[in-house]
Protein backbone atom coordinates (compact mmCIF):
# COMPACT_ATOMS: atom_id res chain seq x y z
CA UNK A 1 0.00 0.00 0.00
CA UNK A 2 1.55 3.33 -1.28
CA UNK A 3 -1.63 5.56 -1.56
CA UNK A 4 -4.66 6.69 0.25
CA UNK A 5 -7.77 4.98 -0.89
CA UNK A 6 -10.06 8.24 0.03
CA UNK A 7 -7.99 11.22 -1.39
CA UNK A 8 -4.57 9.64 -3.45
CA UNK A 9 -2.03 11.37 -1.57
CA UNK A 10 0.96 9.07 0.11
CA UNK A 11 -0.09 6.81 3.06
CA UNK A 12 3.21 6.08 5.78
CA UNK A 13 3.61 3.63 8.39
CA UNK A 14 2.94 4.21 12.39
CA UNK A 15 0.65 3.58 15.34
CA UNK A 16 -2.39 5.45 15.22
CA UNK A 17 -2.87 7.78 18.99
CA UNK A 18 -4.55 4.93 21.20
CA UNK A 19 -3.50 2.22 19.19
CA UNK A 20 -1.45 -1.31 20.06
CA UNK A 21 -0.03 -2.09 16.72
CA UNK A 22 1.44 0.09 13.82
CA UNK A 23 -0.51 0.56 10.53
CA UNK A 24 -1.25 2.49 7.11
CA UNK A 25 -2.19 6.00 7.50
CA UNK A 26 -2.90 9.18 5.40
CA UNK A 27 -0.02 12.11 5.58
CA UNK A 28 -3.18 13.94 4.44
CA UNK A 29 -6.31 12.87 5.51
CA UNK A 30 -5.22 11.02 8.27
CA UNK A 31 -7.23 7.99 7.18
CA UNK A 32 -6.52 4.48 9.19
CA UNK A 33 -6.32 1.87 6.51
CA UNK A 34 -6.79 -1.25 8.48
CA UNK A 35 -5.42 -4.62 7.03
CA UNK A 36 -6.73 -7.81 8.54
CA UNK A 37 -6.84 -11.59 7.65
CA UNK A 38 -9.26 -13.04 5.23
CA UNK A 39 -11.59 -16.14 5.25
CA UNK A 40 -11.13 -19.02 2.87
CA UNK A 41 -14.56 -21.45 2.84
CA UNK A 42 -15.39 -24.75 1.24
CA UNK A 43 -16.28 -27.66 2.31
CA UNK A 44 -15.77 -31.57 1.82
CA UNK A 45 -18.48 -32.42 -0.39
CA UNK A 46 -19.70 -36.02 0.07
CA UNK A 47 -21.84 -38.81 -1.89
CA UNK A 48 -22.20 -42.24 -0.20
CA UNK A 49 -18.50 -42.87 0.62
CA UNK A 50 -16.77 -40.61 -1.33
CA UNK A 51 -15.75 -37.47 -1.82
CA UNK A 52 -15.26 -34.58 -4.50
CA UNK A 53 -12.04 -33.20 -5.16
CA UNK A 54 -11.01 -30.66 -7.80
CA UNK A 55 -7.43 -30.27 -9.73
CA UNK A 56 -6.66 -26.70 -9.92
CA UNK A 57 -6.21 -25.07 -13.03
CA UNK A 58 -4.55 -21.68 -11.43
CA UNK A 59 -1.95 -20.62 -9.67
CA UNK A 60 -0.93 -21.62 -7.06
CA UNK A 61 -0.45 -25.11 -7.33
CA UNK A 62 -1.63 -25.43 -10.78
CA UNK A 63 -1.99 -29.11 -11.32
CA UNK A 64 -2.59 -29.82 -7.53
CA UNK A 65 -5.54 -31.57 -6.02
CA UNK A 66 -7.81 -29.64 -3.31
CA UNK A 67 -11.63 -28.80 -1.75
CA UNK A 68 -13.81 -26.56 -3.73
CA UNK A 69 -13.24 -23.31 -1.44
CA UNK A 70 -11.69 -19.58 -1.59
CA UNK A 71 -12.32 -16.44 -0.22
CA UNK A 72 -15.68 -14.87 1.31
CA UNK A 73 -16.88 -12.62 -0.29
CA UNK A 74 -19.28 -9.41 1.57
CA UNK A 75 -22.66 -9.77 2.00
CA UNK A 76 -22.65 -13.63 2.12
CA UNK A 77 -22.81 -15.72 4.99
CA UNK A 78 -19.59 -18.36 5.90
CA UNK A 79 -21.94 -21.53 4.71
CA UNK A 80 -23.07 -19.61 1.52
CA UNK A 81 -19.57 -18.69 0.64
CA UNK A 82 -18.53 -22.62 1.06
CA UNK A 83 -21.71 -23.45 -1.31
CA UNK A 84 -20.95 -20.87 -4.02
CA UNK A 85 -17.68 -22.16 -4.38
CA UNK A 86 -18.60 -25.68 -4.82
CA UNK A 87 -20.85 -24.19 -7.55
CA UNK A 88 -18.08 -21.92 -8.99
CA UNK A 89 -15.50 -24.79 -8.90
CA UNK A 90 -17.05 -27.94 -9.35
CA UNK A 91 -20.83 -26.95 -10.56
CA UNK A 92 -21.36 -28.85 -7.69
CA UNK A 93 -24.68 -28.37 -6.08
CA UNK A 94 -23.91 -29.19 -2.41
CA UNK A 95 -26.34 -29.08 1.23
CA UNK A 96 -23.62 -27.67 3.68
CA UNK A 97 -23.74 -29.25 7.07
CA UNK A 98 -21.49 -28.80 10.57
CA UNK A 99 -18.45 -26.77 10.43
CA UNK A 100 -15.57 -29.16 10.16
CA UNK A 101 -12.57 -27.15 10.46
CA UNK A 102 -11.00 -24.11 11.52
CA UNK A 103 -7.55 -23.76 10.41
CA UNK A 104 -5.05 -21.08 10.67
CA UNK A 105 -2.30 -19.63 8.59
CA UNK A 106 -0.89 -16.47 10.64
CA UNK A 107 2.01 -16.10 8.35
CA UNK A 108 -0.26 -15.43 5.34
CA UNK A 109 -2.89 -13.70 7.13
CA UNK A 110 -5.65 -16.43 6.39
CA UNK A 111 -8.52 -18.73 8.63
CA UNK A 112 -10.02 -21.52 6.50
CA UNK A 113 -13.45 -22.77 7.33
CA UNK A 114 -13.81 -26.41 6.13
CA UNK A 115 -17.77 -27.58 6.46
CA UNK A 116 -19.18 -30.95 5.77
CA UNK A 117 -21.60 -30.77 3.06
CA UNK A 118 -23.79 -33.39 1.05
CA UNK A 119 -23.45 -33.38 -3.38
CA UNK A 120 -27.62 -33.04 -4.25
CA UNK A 121 -26.72 -34.97 -7.03
CA UNK A 122 -23.92 -36.61 -9.39
CA UNK A 123 -24.41 -33.79 -11.82
CA UNK A 124 -21.09 -31.50 -11.58
CA UNK A 125 -18.03 -30.79 -14.15
CA UNK A 126 -14.95 -28.75 -13.71
CA UNK A 127 -15.69 -24.62 -13.67
CA UNK A 128 -13.02 -22.60 -14.72
CA UNK A 129 -10.54 -22.91 -12.26
CA UNK A 130 -10.73 -26.27 -11.96
CA UNK A 131 -8.72 -28.95 -14.68
CA UNK A 132 -10.96 -31.56 -13.57
CA UNK A 133 -13.29 -32.34 -10.77
CA UNK A 134 -13.75 -36.35 -9.58
CA UNK A 135 -15.13 -38.36 -6.61
CA UNK A 136 -12.41 -40.19 -4.72
CA UNK A 137 -12.83 -43.15 -2.27
CA UNK A 138 -10.55 -42.62 1.57
CA UNK A 139 -8.05 -45.51 -0.11
CA UNK A 140 -7.65 -42.97 -3.86
CA UNK A 141 -7.11 -40.17 -2.14
CA UNK A 142 -3.70 -38.46 -3.89
CA UNK A 143 -2.51 -37.37 -0.35
CA UNK A 144 0.89 -36.39 -2.41
CA UNK A 145 -0.93 -33.97 -4.69
CA UNK A 146 -2.82 -31.82 -2.57
CA UNK A 147 -2.36 -28.45 -3.15
CA UNK A 148 -2.55 -26.82 0.55
CA UNK A 149 -1.88 -27.83 4.15
CA UNK A 150 -5.25 -26.75 5.30
CA UNK A 151 -7.34 -29.29 2.91
CA UNK A 152 -5.10 -32.27 4.17
CA UNK A 153 -5.65 -31.46 7.49
CA UNK A 154 -9.28 -31.38 7.30
CA UNK A 155 -9.13 -34.61 4.50
CA UNK A 156 -7.29 -36.32 7.44
CA UNK A 157 -9.48 -35.40 9.96
CA UNK A 158 -12.60 -36.07 8.09
CA UNK A 159 -11.88 -40.01 7.75
CA UNK A 160 -10.81 -40.89 11.06
CA UNK A 161 -13.56 -38.92 12.57
CA UNK A 162 -15.98 -40.97 9.81
CA UNK A 163 -14.10 -44.16 11.02
CA UNK A 164 -15.09 -43.33 14.47
CA UNK A 165 -19.12 -42.40 13.32
CA UNK A 166 -18.84 -38.75 15.34
CA UNK A 167 -17.38 -35.70 13.79
CA UNK A 168 -16.43 -32.68 15.92
CA UNK A 169 -14.79 -29.33 15.32
CA UNK A 170 -11.40 -29.91 14.70
CA UNK A 171 -8.86 -26.76 15.19
CA UNK A 172 -5.55 -26.70 13.19
CA UNK A 173 -2.51 -24.12 12.54
CA UNK A 174 0.20 -23.96 10.08
CA UNK A 175 3.42 -25.25 11.52
CA UNK A 176 2.00 -26.21 14.76
CA UNK A 177 0.92 -29.74 16.13
CA UNK A 178 -2.13 -30.94 15.37
CA UNK A 179 -5.35 -31.55 17.69
CA UNK B 1 -13.06 3.78 -2.57
CA UNK B 2 -11.76 5.94 -4.49
CA UNK B 3 -8.47 6.13 -5.19
CA UNK B 4 -6.16 2.89 -5.98
CA UNK B 5 -3.62 2.43 -3.29
CA UNK B 6 -0.68 0.92 -5.53
CA UNK B 7 -0.43 3.75 -7.98
CA UNK B 8 -2.74 6.91 -6.84
CA UNK B 9 -4.50 6.94 -9.71
CA UNK B 10 -8.73 6.75 -9.85
CA UNK B 11 -10.43 3.82 -9.26
CA UNK B 12 -13.71 2.28 -11.00
CA UNK B 13 -16.31 -0.17 -9.94
CA UNK B 14 -16.49 -3.09 -12.60
CA UNK B 15 -16.42 -7.16 -13.26
CA UNK B 16 -13.07 -7.93 -14.31
CA UNK B 17 -12.82 -10.98 -16.74
CA UNK B 18 -13.47 -14.38 -15.47
CA UNK B 19 -14.81 -12.84 -12.48
CA UNK B 20 -18.19 -12.73 -10.70
CA UNK B 21 -18.69 -9.95 -8.52
CA UNK B 22 -17.80 -5.90 -9.50
CA UNK B 23 -14.67 -4.67 -7.76
CA UNK B 24 -12.71 -1.70 -7.42
CA UNK B 25 -10.27 -1.52 -10.39
CA UNK B 26 -8.04 0.79 -11.25
CA UNK B 27 -7.98 2.67 -14.59
CA UNK B 28 -4.76 3.04 -14.53
CA UNK B 29 -2.60 0.23 -13.70
CA UNK B 30 -5.36 -2.34 -13.54
CA UNK B 31 -5.20 -3.52 -9.81
CA UNK B 32 -8.20 -5.40 -8.58
CA UNK B 33 -8.89 -3.99 -5.33
CA UNK B 34 -11.00 -7.25 -3.42
CA UNK B 35 -12.82 -6.72 -0.71
CA UNK B 36 -13.60 -9.25 2.06
CA UNK B 37 -15.63 -9.80 5.82
CA UNK B 38 -13.50 -9.02 8.81
CA UNK B 39 -13.74 -11.62 11.78
CA UNK B 40 -14.41 -10.06 15.16
CA UNK B 41 -13.13 -12.91 17.82
CA UNK B 42 -13.84 -13.17 21.08
CA UNK B 43 -14.34 -15.19 24.75
CA UNK B 44 -16.73 -15.63 27.20
CA UNK B 45 -14.21 -15.65 30.18
CA UNK B 46 -15.11 -18.15 33.35
CA UNK B 47 -14.49 -18.06 36.78
CA UNK B 48 -16.28 -20.62 38.53
CA UNK B 49 -20.22 -19.92 37.70
CA UNK B 50 -19.58 -16.10 36.79
CA UNK B 51 -18.44 -14.70 33.48
CA UNK B 52 -16.61 -11.69 32.89
CA UNK B 53 -18.52 -8.87 30.91
CA UNK B 54 -17.22 -5.24 29.37
CA UNK B 55 -18.63 -2.08 29.49
CA UNK B 56 -18.26 -0.18 26.62
CA UNK B 57 -16.00 3.07 27.13
CA UNK B 58 -16.35 3.57 22.97
CA UNK B 59 -18.99 3.93 19.97
CA UNK B 60 -20.91 1.80 18.88
CA UNK B 61 -23.21 0.73 21.67
CA UNK B 62 -20.95 3.25 24.32
CA UNK B 63 -22.38 2.32 27.87
CA UNK B 64 -23.78 -1.36 27.09
CA UNK B 65 -21.99 -4.50 27.97
CA UNK B 66 -20.05 -7.11 25.98
CA UNK B 67 -17.94 -9.96 25.68
CA UNK B 68 -14.24 -9.20 24.89
CA UNK B 69 -14.21 -9.32 21.49
CA UNK B 70 -12.56 -7.01 18.63
CA UNK B 71 -10.86 -7.50 15.10
CA UNK B 72 -8.58 -9.86 14.28
CA UNK B 73 -5.08 -8.86 13.52
CA UNK B 74 -2.72 -9.92 10.92
CA UNK B 75 -0.12 -12.18 11.73
CA UNK B 76 -2.13 -14.00 14.85
CA UNK B 77 -4.54 -17.22 15.12
CA UNK B 78 -7.98 -16.74 16.16
CA UNK B 79 -7.16 -18.43 19.53
CA UNK B 80 -4.58 -15.72 19.78
CA UNK B 81 -6.55 -12.64 18.84
CA UNK B 82 -9.39 -13.96 21.66
CA UNK B 83 -6.98 -14.06 24.25
CA UNK B 84 -5.01 -10.47 22.96
CA UNK B 85 -8.88 -8.70 23.07
CA UNK B 86 -9.81 -10.40 26.37
CA UNK B 87 -5.99 -8.91 27.74
CA UNK B 88 -6.80 -5.07 26.02
CA UNK B 89 -10.26 -4.76 27.18
CA UNK B 90 -10.22 -6.19 30.60
CA UNK B 91 -6.73 -6.42 31.35
CA UNK B 92 -7.63 -10.34 31.49
CA UNK B 93 -5.19 -13.03 31.22
CA UNK B 94 -7.60 -16.26 29.76
CA UNK B 95 -6.81 -19.40 28.86
CA UNK B 96 -8.52 -20.33 25.40
CA UNK B 97 -10.48 -22.98 24.85
CA UNK B 98 -12.99 -24.56 22.88
CA UNK B 99 -15.04 -22.59 19.79
CA UNK B 100 -18.42 -21.56 21.07
CA UNK B 101 -20.21 -19.47 18.52
CA UNK B 102 -19.44 -18.94 14.91
CA UNK B 103 -21.94 -15.58 13.95
CA UNK B 104 -22.68 -14.17 10.39
CA UNK B 105 -23.41 -10.62 9.93
CA UNK B 106 -23.40 -10.39 6.15
CA UNK B 107 -24.86 -7.39 5.47
CA UNK B 108 -21.84 -5.42 7.46
CA UNK B 109 -19.16 -7.90 6.16
CA UNK B 110 -18.42 -9.30 9.69
CA UNK B 111 -17.83 -12.72 11.12
CA UNK B 112 -17.93 -13.13 15.05
CA UNK B 113 -15.89 -16.29 16.49
CA UNK B 114 -16.12 -16.45 20.38
CA UNK B 115 -14.43 -18.71 22.15
CA UNK B 116 -15.13 -20.25 25.36
CA UNK B 117 -12.09 -18.93 27.96
CA UNK B 118 -11.44 -19.41 31.70
CA UNK B 119 -10.01 -16.42 33.63
CA UNK B 120 -6.58 -17.29 34.89
CA UNK B 121 -6.99 -14.89 38.14
CA UNK B 122 -9.25 -12.71 39.86
CA UNK B 123 -6.70 -10.01 38.95
CA UNK B 124 -8.68 -7.96 35.78
CA UNK B 125 -9.56 -4.02 35.53
CA UNK B 126 -10.94 -1.84 32.38
CA UNK B 127 -8.63 -1.38 29.29
CA UNK B 128 -9.07 2.02 27.55
CA UNK B 129 -12.19 0.61 25.45
CA UNK B 130 -13.98 -0.52 29.01
CA UNK B 131 -15.49 1.83 31.25
CA UNK B 132 -15.69 -0.98 33.86
CA UNK B 133 -15.42 -5.12 34.09
CA UNK B 134 -17.01 -7.18 35.88
CA UNK B 135 -18.07 -11.04 36.93
CA UNK B 136 -22.17 -11.72 36.39
CA UNK B 137 -23.94 -14.77 37.36
CA UNK B 138 -26.56 -15.83 34.82
CA UNK B 139 -29.20 -14.37 36.52
CA UNK B 140 -26.86 -11.13 37.09
CA UNK B 141 -26.54 -10.91 33.24
CA UNK B 142 -27.97 -7.46 32.03
CA UNK B 143 -29.99 -9.15 28.83
CA UNK B 144 -31.72 -5.56 28.18
CA UNK B 145 -28.03 -3.89 28.00
CA UNK B 146 -25.77 -6.24 25.93
CA UNK B 147 -24.24 -3.80 22.99
CA UNK B 148 -24.41 -6.36 19.92
CA UNK B 149 -26.93 -9.73 18.67
CA UNK B 150 -23.80 -12.05 18.79
CA UNK B 151 -22.67 -11.42 22.07
CA UNK B 152 -26.67 -12.05 23.37
CA UNK B 153 -26.49 -15.57 21.06
CA UNK B 154 -23.78 -16.60 22.21
CA UNK B 155 -24.65 -16.19 25.80
CA UNK B 156 -28.01 -17.62 25.73
CA UNK B 157 -26.35 -20.74 24.18
CA UNK B 158 -23.51 -20.95 26.76
CA UNK B 159 -25.85 -20.87 29.38
CA UNK B 160 -28.38 -23.44 27.76
CA UNK B 161 -24.80 -26.02 27.12
CA UNK B 162 -23.88 -25.33 30.23
CA UNK B 163 -27.23 -26.28 31.74
CA UNK B 164 -27.34 -29.64 29.81
CA UNK B 165 -23.55 -30.25 31.13
CA UNK B 166 -22.43 -30.51 26.89
CA UNK B 167 -20.90 -27.76 25.18
CA UNK B 168 -21.30 -27.59 20.94
CA UNK B 169 -20.47 -25.31 18.52
CA UNK B 170 -23.21 -22.57 17.66
CA UNK B 171 -23.91 -21.02 14.39
CA UNK B 172 -25.69 -18.15 13.94
CA UNK B 173 -26.73 -15.12 11.56
CA UNK B 174 -28.09 -11.74 11.73
CA UNK B 175 -32.36 -11.96 11.28
CA UNK B 176 -32.25 -15.88 10.70
CA UNK B 177 -33.91 -17.85 13.13
CA UNK B 178 -31.44 -19.93 15.96
CA UNK B 179 -29.94 -22.75 15.41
Amino acid sequence: MKFCSQCGALVSRRTPAGDTHERFVCDACQTVHYQNPKMVVGCIPEWEDQILLCRRAIEPRLGLWTLPAGFMELHETTAQAAAREALEEANASIEIGDLHTLYNLPHIGQVYLIYRGRLRSLDYAPGEESLEVRLFRESEIPWEQIAFPAVTHALQHFFADRQQGRYVLHLGEHGAPQR
